[in-house]
């Protein structure tokens, strides 16, 4: 089987499992566990913030980052497919009680002129207060792809005195793929996120970055919401192999990624726009193809390879780790073959 | 004072207040105040409707009526500048865990193919479910707009099974404006709020409709958001005074707004489309006319006009029971002046 | 019908009815109710603190004093039959993110052994504090008792830096039964809520009070929770004619409940003590009687007698303005015929 | 230094950290991690339950459960030291919505006279329902009391048709202390945690059980608090090393804690009384030694010995899988010369 339904599905390598195993632990409910502690400064350092936090999930760290920024009964805005609203299940409503207003653009981009349109002018009490903006980098739903207006729209921000939250979870990708740092980005938010289980291949966890006192209170709500974890250590261990060793490479599932575009492409023009593939997401649209999502899920899954579906007509594919050249030309080759029916 | 600041500043007549002194009244939290249960079946048989439930605030009847369709941790849709999203305080998500997404259209308009993209398809339990959406109708910061896409998107919704939740608060405006009944929109709505307070001149009080199963549960939690009121009959006398006696003369309100906008329109083209003005709101943009909302709002009041801000930019002016046709034509003057300069 | 059920169930007089029909109004959300600004005022005054908020009813008084004082995840103490735990439906959990502990005291009291050993030391971040006690004076389970270590356990909280909130439904029955006033009481407390539709017969409303800012807080959380009214003048001139008039008046309620209580102890022996009944509140024990909850209450309604359920065997008997000395002795006798089967 | 704070500091042994770098790994997210779906099924036929969840903490598991059985605005009950409403932060309230009454008893014992009055009589749905009744066994902050009237309790929920929620953290330690199967007490629950971090000596996570149903429901809860974690397996092998290996042997934590106690007792009678230390926690009381719990803490540490402090005066020792008896010994020793003088 060759898995692509998401960069998630990554297992540890020899490598990372030794580097598990060899790891100095501690309790980190009581802030003890030395291999956490390295891995929230080390990864607090690439990012250019004070302070880091450890989470078992990127939807546990963003629910804290946003928490964090926006007042219960405030709002956050972000685009319309970000992860936040779509694949957090409400998370933000439920746990924060954050409100949100959403702009729709193609492939989940910035767009300044709605931004600016919804920023909801200081009223007075009786009117919601916009109190942070949420950016997705590289935006998952929106095909992998880069924010290209990212820095404005933090220029901006700055200018407006609203605090920036980056949901990063493929921020990796967006570094590798502009040749720019991660802290580049990082640093102009006020709360930022990144995975260490998709791309980089960890079996479990993400990172929140942020300022000393702003993790300081997100490490206590952490517990709140039942991620208080004990000798994590075993994990932050595999992120800090993952950051070390893993990042760099992303490139080569870029490259495998716009090869799946490129053969899906001609297989099925119009499905997709290979030069729009910047990272390691493709998404297909079947619209114009004659089949259907669950049709080309099931056949493919026949012919041993994984994807999945992520709108009425959409196909997404990922590439990983462990998904070598190989494999992913192997893949679209069926892929090919079972679209064009 | 000429206040145009909204129509909910009315007071109550001395007819109505008549009625109120001599209703009969009981402890509703028992449901036992006749007044208020004539007024929850006058509204609910209006509407087109099973039960209904006489709420303090036209906030907490779509509390109740959203969270009644839409799960914790599920998603309801609605325009941008609607009321449960900008001036409801993020109760929605407060106290209904509920999240929102938006689309975003002149007036407020229902935007069909926005909606249709927005709305989730069903990935499975961890993506969050469109489970309604909601409309207001006329919508207010869209200017007083009625929806005239009301009957196709309640058409759409139905063939796909999702519950439609209608903010009404000015409804009675939309029915008067196009001549048709209230219930000929409120009861293609699984759940539907009206206003007493605003254009229909009662003190206090709003009426959420529904299936009678819906408000059995919708009354239960009235009460543990702290609303459920005793003797409130001394209200909803007023209540049912005002749907018998205030409706058909808001025409009058909707004239003289129209009025209003002519006149603002000749001094300061650009700045309001009296033919955009269907009912009782005039929205004025200043951006064009080197003025800006703080000066004018300030320079009205001096000269005895109360108007409000809705954004950067603009003006909200709201005719009402308590504006005659000569004190609006009297404020629509000394605004024209002001904004002229 | 004689309704003893509850002291809510009273209706406005003509006198009170003149009151609301003739009082200056304005729109509340604005702050521009010149009658709800003079009921604030005035109950603010009376009660000792620096301001005051009208709402529509005592569980959202309670919710927003103890939202005040009580941070998300914290804890307020209370007795384990007292009214916000018993019956706001759970707000305070709901609303509030607030935890609670109880004690429990035979009517209702204070026990401050109990509430010592509650009270959380301080552990660190990773424990849930203690953030304040709350108390109902009189408590309306409890009998209507009057809190004797009232004044013990507020030198005691002040003395450990943690604020006291008040429950002050029926503070004015304790006032009056024990000759004190009621700033006596409320003043100790960083928040106290009192209600004007209990024993001094407005038709709709409480009173929150405290301190300037914590009102400011609590304005906009009344709005959040969606009883940010309009008019709602006509409701406080209510309010105010009970608190001029209403007041002193209690003494007859709770001569009328001890009258009450002698019949029944004659009939049924042991089932209540007398010399416990302070206030307005009669609580029969029908355990010994042979009779059961359920039968009483139906055999006094076909008597022309209503009286509710408040436990397993417990009846509940409420004397009030509506109810004259004869109406009690009247009902008393039917009771005491009743339960003697 | 030998760590007695918590038998959450253990450290995965070379054969647990073997265990876990074998084991076969997935995507829990979409169920498909065989090491998470073996211990999961392996601890839910373990505990006599239809289907188990693997949760990263203790506090999770148990918002979770109570969730299921609680709806938003109802009550659980339980002891007023146990683990949901000392050191969940509020979750219940805060995830939940859900309310708490408590009890309070030595060594947190279920104390059925309290548990029958506090169980609130059906009074209609303006009053808070009592949905469940929630038993900590062994209890923590009991001094890892064993709850004797378990079954007796469980019989009675059962006749009144109530749930009951076991937060079985130390459910192991209760089983080999009485010689009962986990089993024999998890299955009269219609939800049970177990943790296997703590005596076990898992790096971290936790198990719910329950039916089918209640955990499909609880692992969509799981996700939205964030908790929704990818190749758990890693983790979820070292819990089934544990649940093999680590169950027997806490009989010898039992009895090093037992001599703990005796030597404690020697040295200040009175503080501690050997025959109630049951299992793995020792509670001593400082009162009468003139000494305080930071002194006494600060003392140790520099001594090389680290124990806690749980209540004003309570000192908390833990013994656990990676203190020998030897370990054991020396720090009773230590710590009697400190408390001593």
């Amino acid at each position: 089987m060759i898995d692509l339904r998401s960069d998630t599905v990554t297992r540890p390598s020899a490598e990372m499992l030794a580097a598990m195993t060899s790891a100095p632990l501690g309790d980190d409910v009581y802030g003890e566990d030395p291999t956490v502690n390295a891995l929230e400064e080390r990864v607090a350092g690439l990012l250019g913030h004070e302070a880091g936090l450890f989470t078992v999930t990127g939807s546990l760290a963003n629910v804290l980052g946003v928490r964090a920024l926006v007042p219960r009964g405030g709002e956050v805005l972000c685009e319309a497919s970000a992860h936040i609203v779509r694949a957090e299940l409400g998370s933000h409503a439920v746990s924060g009680g954050v409100t949100t207003r959403t702009w729709s653009a193609p492939s989940g981009q910035i767009d300044l002129e709605q931004i600016r349109t919804l920023i909801a002018p200081d009223l007075g009490p009786y009117f919601v207060q916009t109190s942070a903006v949420s950016v997705e980098n590289t935006h998952n739903f929106g095909g992998g792809a880069v924010q290209h207006l990212f820095d404005t729209l933090a220029d901006e921000l700055d200018a407006r005195g609203l605090p920036l939250h980056l949901d990063g979870a493929r921020l990796w990708n967006a570094a590798v793929a502009t040749g720019r740092t991660v802290a580049s980005y990082a640093s102009r938010a006020a709360a930022a996120s990144v995975c260490l289980s998709k791309g980089l291949g960890a079996p479990v966890g993400s990172v929140l970055v942020g300022s000393a006192e702003l993790i300081r209170e997100a490490r206590v709500w952490r517990k709140r919401l039942g991620g208080g974890w004990r000798q994590a250590g075993v994990l932050a261990a595999a992120g800090l192999y993952a950051v070390e060793h893993n990042v760099e490479r992303l490139a080569e599932d870029h490259a495998n990624a716009r090869v799946v575009a490129e053969v899906l492409a001609d297989a099925a023009p119009g499905s997709v726009k290979p030069d729009q593939v910047e990272t390691n997401i493709v998404v297909v649209d079947l619209a114009g193809t004659g089949r259907t999502v669950p049709e080309v899920v099931a056949e493919a899954r026949d012919a041993g390879v994984l994807v999945g579906g992520v709108g009425a007509t959409q196909l997404r594919i990922v590439t990983h780790l462990d998904a070598s050249a190989a494999d992913c030309h192997s893949a679209a080759a069926t892929l090919a073959r079972i679209i064009a029916g």
